[in-house]
């Protein structure tokens, strides 16, 4: 990443994604990706769904003492239904000063005094609310721009998928958003005390989201260290951050991140009401959560994990399972509740809660606290008990138009997932799910964000609307800058693959432009189309250390005696002659399945240059030596 | 990998797999891994599939100068259906002598002037001959014991998995085994040259297998560098390897690989035959093409990738694709078929290569020369008819009793994976299928071991027999031995996913030891059991490096104050308290579903210890300090 400046110097990760220039598209000025590709293609650039905020806009000024400019302050405030007010007063407890350690210091975020926005009395501000109403709010609008992409670019599209009882559009209205929001179907986090956030959706009909988690350090003393948890998970392509710190500092590290977050921001808000009662599950009190709900919402977050579907009657379902229970705010609700004998205050207040939900426009992410830790207790019986306890739940929320979306596992062997979405789509009426991988076996710790991701993939093709990542430490320790990298770029594929197998129109028009590019020995558009253009060169580099391999169209399986590029134009000189029909010219456009007669590029010019290149390139080859593994260099097996 | 000593002192990488016991089993001496647990957990040894031969036996000595023990050749002998004959000479241009660098050499193995063995003359001593004759051979024997592993071990087994038509049997019988071979449904790869070999089984009632793919370096002095990349991808669980060497030394580097390997070897005789033409493709003949595998078959090559199916009318059908032909097999021929518009040799051919394999006992790879090198290709009309092509000369093998498994792609897409092992069962009669992947997206080079995991899990589950790895350094460059072993634990972990989805009786007996370890927090038994416990104990040192944070009951995420355990305990009593069941004492045997109740362990003697052991860590929790993330320290998400 020899093209990132350090975080040591400016604070946070700055700095343009390699190969990619900032587009700000529509009336809205929607942030996306462009990647140029090299002029011989005669391609035009591929337009991609950016996570990443100003920090990759050269053109941004970024200052993590001032934050984000505020986006949708002006949206909020013209809808004339919201009120500043004097927020709660910070209190030690807030930032865990009861823990044992009292040393360390993270300041509070400077704009100080910051006055609060919330529906006037009685009121309701969630998107879900406008959308029943007809309204169709700015933020629909922005999302809408943003999931079309290069959609509006892609003429006589061949949709190509299979998408299980999804209603995916050819083309994303703001009248579609505001439908869907309308149903339950997608939400829009978007608490109204975090304008800087960039709306985006998360639904079955919407491309899938990743959400990565992050935490605070022992010693939080460097607030830029903080924020840059996030903005590095986001460079990458986070879509939302959870921000599950816990200890000391976490609502003034929370206030940071908040305010320097282009994506929405979640938290459970169970894990900073234990800190307040000393870690002491059974000391919880419901006005102490209250309270927390509260000093969160005035922050910002934009979703909350509750657990209210760990049910007294649900907790000896799990007496038998090999892993019990392993949802650490499942485990706080059930020790409550067998500390009192009593139904679960968070399932009993539900209503009051859903009442501080609406007044902020806060999204219920509805927590498994039951769900399997382990393929030995997939799909059981406690597991579906809490999900139908959350459908029900859902169904609540939905009667005050406050958006949700319901949690799931975990560990789920494969043949047993369909069954989650399946019972997921019908319990809680098709709101949108949001799932921890699931991990297709248990037998590979240092490798989870691998068997998390052929779970996670396929959940999201048969209707998971958000996944959230798995590092490789998963079980094991704490993930580091690289393992969030490898995490979040996981999860990034996993989500793509889903919706080529959903047939979201576009998402294969980045595959058909980096295959071409790598057909054609395109180096450098194959590594910037690709989700981790770094690695890809430096890979590369690792055999081909040479500038000259990069644009030689070479490479290193080969040799330069053997091209396939020039085989395959052998072919259709061949197939011309023989069928007498010569491939047509048609104006090159990303993804046209009438593109495909050119797809492979060649030409005489291009086979000459090819020529050249290998020529040029011939004794790089001896000299490297044609050391044969699988795929090397660019071919395939055998 | 501290415990694996260095290369450079012993040739090769030797000593036992952390945490495990080499175990021979039963009559025949079948090698299988033991790992044991504590003693506190009260279970008894898990047993594990074992590919990594002599290597990892502390009691073996290796020389790979002598190679290893000829296992099978007493067997080959008492059949009485063989003969001992001189030798074809080895030529210059065996080892590439004709490339651009006459430089490097690799000595000729030691043991000079070995008399190879093939069939007495018109005979055949192809397992599948046998078989069809009704004879139970002992690499069939051989194949039962070490496919069974556990399975003696569970009684009361309750199946659990979806197999998409497969037949698996609750307990492999050798009679089971032969009538699997008999159909064609499975194959026992076993050139008669290449005794050395631990029978093993691919096919879709068995164990899903892996192959791991090598080959040579440019200046492969270092004969024992050679080996080595074969030593260090069967100790990660590679089930096969192929050796797709081109240039020099590709002769001699063969025969030392295959005297040291206990798993079959697979080529591409192809490419030796193309480099015996100077890499001029249109220059093959049949006749240089069939001495190559008289060549290879005298060494004892287990099986061939032959690309039969690609024929003269089906090369035009690929003129439109996005990547054209991507197999580097497929391409050689295609370039032969156009260069002298006539039908492939090895078509037309057929039944004169089937004679040679049916002389030494090699199994057909049939090679997808057109499979789809991108998305946008996947599942089009050139792969489908070379398909149906291979599943002719599939019948045209059988007809002589010569084994046979079908190669398959490549890159596609999640909802067009089924069709291809649906079509391939249909057109090629329950032939075993031996797929590449599939990748289910192109964009993210760099991961692709990743991306194509997800696909072969998913394809090994419909029932792809055996999955070839792909490393991080697909389409870039070539795998050093770190991206070799990533791949190999990858595709493990896939095949073992597919074992568990398909309801392989003794699969999840490693997920629920792992699980039960992991709950109990006896990390040295989740670190061992696991795929690669030199990772998984890496990655938890970095976080809690202490020697203690290995055995207390503690884990960095939960901290002293709260521990799922004792919840779990405390949730166990209740459900006692209030149904009046307590859970019955069963004898630990692993596994069993009967084992559940007392699967979370605990007792008060357990949690005495736990007790303990937080104590004890507590302060080093302190230290740590609890930084948090996404199921960090092996607890999970929220």
């Amino acid at each position: 990443m020899a093209d990132i400046p350090s975080r040591l110097e400016i604070g946070v990760t700055t700095g343009p994604i390699r190969g990619s220039r900032k587009v700000h598209v529509g009336p809205l000025k929607v942030a996306m990706r462009e990647i140029d590709l090299e002029p011989s293609s005669g391609e035009p650039p591929v337009r991609v769904y950016d996570t990443s905020g100003p920090y990759t806009d050269p053109a941004a000024v970024i200052d993590i003492a001032a934050g984000l400019p505020a986006l949708r302050r002006e949206w909020q405030l013209a809808r004339g239904d919201v009120e500043e007010y004097a927020p709660r007063e910070v209190r030690p407890e807030d930032n865990g000063q009861l823990g044992p350690d009292r040393s360390g210091g993270v300041p509070p975020f400077p704009t100080a005094l910051r006055r609060p926005l919330r529906a006037q009395p009685g009121g309701n501000i969630s998107q879900m609310h406008y959308a029943r109403q007809g309204i169709i709010t700015p933020e629909m609008e922005y999302v809408a721009e943003r999931e079309n992409l290069g959609r509006a670019q892609i003429r006589e599209h061949i949709r190509d998928g299979q998408d299980w009882g999804a209603a995916i559009p050819d083309y994303v209205t703001p009248e579609f958003v505001r439908d869907e929001v309308a149903r339950g179907r997608a939400i829009i986090p978007s608490n109204v005390n975090h304008p800087e956030a960039e709306p985006m959706a998360i639904g079955r009909n919407f491309l899938v989201k990743i959400n990565a988690n992050i935490g605070n350090s022992a010693v939080a003393s460097d607030v830029a260290s903080e924020v840059d948890k996030m903005v590095w998970s986001i460079r990458w392509g986070a879509d939302t951050v959870m921000d599950l710190s816990t200890g000391r500092n976490i609502h003034d590290t929370r206030e940071w991140i908040i305010r320097n977050s282009p994506v929405p921001i979640g938290t459970v808000p169970i894990y900073q009401a234990l800190e307040k009662v000393g870690g002491i599950a059974e000391d919880l009190t419901w006005e102490i959560f209250r309270d927390t709900l509260i000093e969160q919402a005035e922050q910002g977050v934009d979703y909350f994990t509750i657990h209210a579907g760990v049910r007294l009657p649900y907790i000896p379902m799990t007496a038998k399972r090999v892993t019990g229970i392993v949802s650490r705010g499942g485990s706080i609700m059930a020790k409550w509740c067998l500390a009192h004998h009593k139904e679960s205050f968070l399932y009993e207040r539900f209503d009051e809660i859903t009442e501080i939900m609406k007044a902020y426009d806060i999204a219920y992410s509805l927590g498994d606290g039951l769900r399997p830790g382990s393929i030995a207790d997939a799909n059981d019986e406690a597991q579906f008990a809490e999900l139908y306890t959350l459908g029900e739940l859902t169904k609540k929320a939905w009667a005050q138009d406050v958006q949700v979306m319901i949690e799931g596992p975990g560990h789920v062997p494969m043949h047993k997932i369909k069954a989650n979405m399946d019972k997921q789509l019908e319990a809680c009426g098709e709101a949108p799910f949001y799932t921890l991988g699931p991990l297709v076996t248990d037998i590979a710790p240092g490798y989870d964000h691998i068997t998390s991701g052929i779970g996670a993939a396929m959940i999201g093709w048969f209707g998971t609307a958000m996944l959230c990542y798995v590092t490789p430490k998963e079980h094991l320790g704490l993930p580091d800058r690289d393992d969030v990298k490898v995490g979040v770029v996981t999860y990034k594929l996993a989500a793509h693959a889903a919706d080529l197998a959903k047939g979201h129109p576009a998402a294969k028009v980045r595959d058909d432009a980096l295959s071409k590019a790598r057909f054609e020995f395109r180096w450098r558009d194959q590594f910037n189309l690709s989700l981790d253009p770094d690695t890809a060169e430096q890979y590369h580099d690792q055999t081909l250390p040479a500038e000259g391999a990069k644009t030689a169209h070479f490479c290193s399986m080969c040799g330069p005696k053997f091209c396939s590029m020039k085989i395959t134009q052998e072919v259709r000189d061949f197939a011309a002659r023989q069928h007498n029909n010569p491939p047509q010219p048609v104006p090159a456009k990303a993804g046209r399945e009438g593109d495909q007669p050119q797809a492979g590029g060649g030409g005489p010019a291009a086979i000459a240059e090819a020529e050249a290149g290998m020529e040029q390139m011939s004794e790089k080859f001896r000299e490297t030596g044609s050391e044969l593994y699988l795929g090397a260099g660019g071919r395939e097996h055998d």
